[in-house]
């Protein structure tokens, strides 16, 4: 295991395959500064190419996920002219959590967001780019930029390719906030939990899912997915193709097949 | 607030921010004619700049929402041969409609379709293009052009876009009817009232959250919202960084933050 | 009509303008061989211009759908190094599959999948290219290539199409198997049945709206349906409306017209 970046923003702890971010700045609740959004990409770029990992939890401490982008951030860009031949500071600021979020969207590791309490906003934008969404039961989302008089400048369009444009637009115009269970039946969550219990229980039985699927495989299941739609159908079946014969032919695709006719469990599917 | 155009098949009615749009040719189930095209494009070309206006609300008389093309236009366009030159009518006639309701979903304001009695063929593709469609009890949708040998072909698309590919196949090859409880699954409307009184509630909750957001910034949102999946993701997010930065140095980002931290309602959530 | 290709791995039984093709390799649970899929592309290619068939139900003998790709297949392909110059046999397997899928995506027929016990892996892409899927209560899906160190290369863009990116990253990614109701929940079947004759009867009433519509119009609207999203909307509208033209001045326009003044049914609609 490579070392992990030092983080004033966020909790760190590994567990087996596990990399458990917790969001802690709980007195705001855990609102997105721009350290934070710096910490996020930090984190992720540094266990990209970590084979020790296969997922990342993102969870809030203090009973919330994240409330969104910090206004004493926001006072301060505003406080700071551009200068001149340079970006605005809110443009950068901005940005900057957009990039984060598609480095978050595109990780090869399976990234679940355990959402509680207020997800909106930033918050709301960084639930939508997980893997596997779960949503406690104080769960609460939306994005109030419009009744603040700004706009979901990067949120979104990652709203609209999680639920699709017909529901996004409801939402975001109107500036909604929902629940748990509206936000599993549209698909920002998959998962609604009645209890704190079974919240850990889906996210347990989650892990557990993650540990039975060989990690390449995964990765390169996750980025054939993201292809979709960016590019002609039959030029990406042709490239699938290619992979589909490497992985079979490679170490994961003879032990996954091994270990199917020996009814044994893969070595990868084994606890550390 | 400027002048609205005249109108035969429309009924308009300004209702403080919100303009009624009522289709009343309730002795036809409100059938879409040559002319009711042409007039709902010209009430939205006509209130796309006026600031006055910031929701608008479409439905119609006598129980029926749009039962569809007009079948007199429709025989009119078969006895006119397309002149040397000159485009078949019934061409410009289909053509026609597709443009109005290119025009309905991309309208500045927020468009919330009421949704009752019949809702087919032309219909459903107006209430698919509305950003809040909520059904009354009554409300029956489909598409039965195939059952007559036509396609529906202006239509079609904005239904897949509305639902998807998959569920879109399904209705418009069967030529199927669907009632308010499933097109609500579906999301071809956001709501369905299980009486009248609940249709008029869930259609003054949704006027008084249009209220509550800033009209800049809800016309912005929605145009980012419709970019979504037209451009690549990064210049999107490059593009939508750059309007941020604009709305938060704008005048509705400076009255929304104030009221935030003064706890007071924005301006722009005040009756007028 | 014109005679079918000799078959071993597919039953074909043509009731009235239906074609019912029976996955038959019960002993392996159906599943898909090389011959069957070439099969399955042979009798597609000869029935596209069939006019006396219009839907294509698929299904599985001995209560199941398709369990996936054949292993004895994959094992011969593994024992196959690839010839200089030569595509990798895997490749070559792999791809033949996605093909086939594709041209049951874009058949001009009504493609109608009755989903029972495994539909998993190529099973599982084949039910999501119908145009209506239907489970019985046994169904079972799921994507289990990641848990075999293998990728659900020609099968994962189909998910994608069919359910969207956020329910097929948590279904590949984790290589869950999901049942009728979960299905239908998602999108990847339209209905459910509680029982083997609620089936039947869901089939039967598809069939009967197959017939009610005309098969030149449904052949049009499908392929229509597949251009959204592929090209600008403008242009599919120009397009669209140029087909409009031909098909309501063509025979099934006047037909369908004709029959709808007289209230009788049109011509398509009445029994063989």
């Amino acid at each position: 295991m490579e070392s992990l970046p030092h983080c004033e923003t966020l909790l760190l702890e590994k567990q087996g395959p596990t990399l458990v971010v917790t969001i802690n700045r709980p007195d705001v609740r855990n609102a997105m500064s721009l350290q934070m959004v710096a910490e996020l990409s930090a984190v992720f770029s540094q266990i990209e190419s970590d084979l020790s990992i296969r997922a990342v939890v993102i969870r809030g401490s203090g009973g919330h996920f994240c409330a969104g982008g910090d206004i004493k951030d926001m006072a301060g860009a505003r406080n700071q002219p551009a200068a001149e031949g340079e970006a605005d500071p809110f443009y950068r600021l901005n940005r900057a959590f957009g990039q984060m979020i598609q480095q978050v969207n595109e990780s090869s590791k399976v990234v679940i967001a355990v959402t509680e309490g207020a997800v909106m906003g930033g918050g709301f934008g960084l639930a939508c780019v997980s893997d596997v969404a779960i949503a406690g039961p104080t769960a609460n989302f939306g994005m109030p930029e419009t009744s603040l008089g700004i706009i979901p400048a990067q949120i979104a369009p990652f709203v609209v390719e999680r639920i699709g444009l017909t529901q996004a637009r409801r939402l975001a115009l109107l500036g909604l906030r929902i629940n748990a269970e509206e936000a599993c039946t549209l698909g920002i969550v998959h998962q609604a939990a009645d209890s704190d219990e079974e919240l850990e229980e889906m996210l347990c039985h989650t892990l557990d899912r993650v540990q039975l699927c060989a990690p390449g495989a995964t990765a390169q299941t996750k980025a054939l997915l993201h292809q979709v739609g960016q590019e002609n159908m039959s030029g990406l079946l042709d490239d699938a193709a290619q992979k589909f014969a490497k992985a079979i032919r490679g170490s994961e695709g003879a032990e996954g097949t091994i270990a199917f006719m020996q009814k044994r469990p893969p070595s990868w599917a084994e606890p550390d």
